[in-house]
């Protein structure tokens, strides 16, 4: 009887994380509220209470499910798949609520008392072992260090994914991180290289 | 007699701003209050109501104001001045209040409901004008849209200083400055350019 009873437990809290990223996605983190996302979660408190204990412990847990919510572009460690990640999570930002309301939370912890880079380090890590493979590839200049370019791509794409949201709602946000890509290459790869390389907005229904 | 008392108001609306940028620095948005505000301004509630009418109105104008408190690198506009540029505002934002709240409150405003590009788009524009200077003095590649990459530095700044916020309280934001540079130089400016372009931190003192 145990196993039915965890797997149970393990739906709710992925209902509870869902309407939770839903409403701090709407609200913000000051807007939401326990009980608004027990409603929409439809969970009693006491369900709420064994999985999370404050809205904090919420917010904590949307931001580092990020790329647990995010599904990776399949396919071998390489430039373009690191290319490839930067659309398909413009496209997730788009249309995934739960990328959504982590990567808000994420920008916007300091309102609400938070300074944790753990997701951004994360996101550096899955970047840089892409560009492992990259330098395996000899896809890379010589003068790359791959550990400081994949802070530098998780800053610049933090940045630009804030500024398209607040001027354009993110619709102009594949068109943003073209260009970022455009300025950037020149300094990673050499143009044999460059001159096969994909740059281009994801497309619903393209291998992942 | 008109006179004095303009400059009076003048003054106390100055130190109304200023008093804001400190307690939204401190506290964020949501931890702010006009109260604490007016206490720390020494202004009374009717001196107040005269210059801001309420919290968002006031966060409004600290945001607004992110350029007049910054004091430009002097000098012609050029790629140096554009690089002086980011390094100097790295160091406002570690040393200057006034600069790190109003930038605060520009990543985070999406918390008290805002959505307002314009400081975005004045930063844009600021830079647009240094890489017209830039573009005359044939430091640019010919293939750079002056515009577009105005945009993507805004964004690609934004990011880089708020990921620095986050891992360290922004003690190493000079030298992510650098890293970006590092790699947006090349897709930008030909080598002979690049080489003797200064890319170093921000010095107090310095001829500015």
């Amino acid at each position: 009887m145990a196993e039915p009873k965890q797997e149970r437990a393990v739906k709710t809290r992925e209902a509870i994380l869902h309407a939770a990223a839903e409403v701090f996605d709407e609200c913000g983190y000051s807007g939401a509220s326990i009980s608004k996302i027990m409603n929409r979660a439809g969970v009693t408190q006491g369900g709420m209470y064994f999985h999370f204990k404050s809205k904090r412990a919420l917010a904590q847990a949307v931001m580092s499910s990020q790329q647990q919510f995010v599904r990776f572009p399949k396919g071998e460690d390489c430039l373009q798949r690191l290319i490839d990640l930067t659309f398909h999570l413009a496209h997730e930002l788009q249309n995934n609520v739960l990328v959504r309301a982590s990567i808000r939370l994420a920008v916007e912890q300091g309102e609400f008392g938070m300074q944790d880079d753990t997701v951004y380090q994360e996101w550096a890590d899955q970047i840089h072992s892409y560009l492992r493979g990259a330098r395996e590839r000899g896809e890379l200049l010589p003068e790359v260090d791959e550990g400081e370019f994949a802070q530098v791509l998780v800053g610049a794409y933090s940045g630009t994914q804030l500024y398209s949201q607040i001027s354009t709602g993110r619709v102009d946000l594949p068109e943003r991180v073209a260009a970022l890509w455009h300025y950037l290459l020149p300094g990673i790869t050499p143009p044999h290289v460059r001159s096969r390389l994909r740059i281009v907005p994801w497309e619903e229904g393209r291998a992942a």
